[in-house]
């Protein structure tokens, strides 16, 4: 087959399994986790049964591909933050809020979601994305740290640890402002003591 | 029934109750929840197996009422340090100290323990918990507002999702010098802004 064609199987089957994706996650936020078939997905993306059965096994498949999907994302805009111009602690500041707001907006939405989110936070690739998210603001902190700007009594990698959990807090909070209240707390424990 | 004999009989349920809920969680830790058995549990307990099923239906519930006890000693520890004598500021850190350490603790044991607070982990005891933990936090954040030491931008029901999330690293971290730093930095977040 000429090089043309196999490229454009292969942008057609993204296509599809993107669409696949979509359609799932909207089938589920609007219906409930647990009352969504392989036959709806198929239909509403407007594909064969058949040919969704060739994408994925099951609705537990799909939702799975789905999330790894949606934590890429966000792995890809906190490392587009990181890697912007300015001086580290602004780029720090702008990837802590970054991932508070993320953390907020995964938790927040409608039920649906929530329920979402319980069955499949026992993934591997969960812990794995925490792991990345970890490094990331250790890095970023210990650039802040060669500025002077970071207390020194406790090492980046734990500061990294306080941050990510601290952060997680977002998932509690009931608005965008005390998301960010959030941040400027979080920041605060990280200054050098007085 | 004369009403000693009444409390005799209870003291001794009680007694009988505290000793399946211990041996449960000493062969759970030596032999991983997945192999414990009720005859064994029975056995080491020196009871009968018809007597252990008259206390508990299954393993399951054993680890509940043992994980739930845990929790009230956990609760009332926290509720002591926050009652004592003494500047609120100080029964603050106290309290946060050891939340930090409970946590640290809880998940630092074998792996046997980690795999237990994972199953159980799923119970809606644990959110209780966490809503008191968080209240008890509230309490005293507002009363050390009173004293003015602390930030006045955050409301105290805010501040304490903040610390219950931040101490929560405690369980990521692997000494207890770490802990009492990440005690330190969360601590420092909730500072008066110079």
């Amino acid at each position: 087959m000429p090089r043309l064609w196999n490229e454009t199987i292969e942008t057609h089957r993204h296509a599809v399994r993107e669409a696949i994706l979509d359609t799932t996650a909207e089938l589920v936020s609007e219906h409930g986790l647990l009352s969504v078939t392989m036959s709806q997905i198929a239909e509403k993306t407007g594909i064969g049964r058949a040919t969704l059965y060739k994408y994925f096994p099951d609705v537990e498949a799909i939702l799975l591909a789905w999330h790894e999907r949606q934590i890429a994302g966000h792995l890809q805009q906190l490392a587009e933050l990181r890697d912007q111009d300015g001086p580290p602690g602004e780029r720090l500041q702008a990837v802590l809020e970054a991932y508070a707001r993320i953390s907020h907006d995964r938790f927040s939405h409608d039920h649906a979601g929530l329920e979402l989110a319980a069955v499949l936070h026992k993934g591997a690739h969960v812990a794995q994305a925490e792991q990345h998210v970890h490094d990331l603001f250790k890095e970023l902190l210990t650039q802040v740290a060669e500025t002077g700007d970071l207390r020194d009594d406790v090492a980046p990698d734990e500061l990294a640890t306080y941050c990510l959990h601290a952060l997680g807090a977002a998932r509690s909070l009931h608005s965008e402002s005390a998301v960010r209240r959030l941040v400027t707390v979080t920041i605060a424990g990280l200054r050098p003591a007085n």
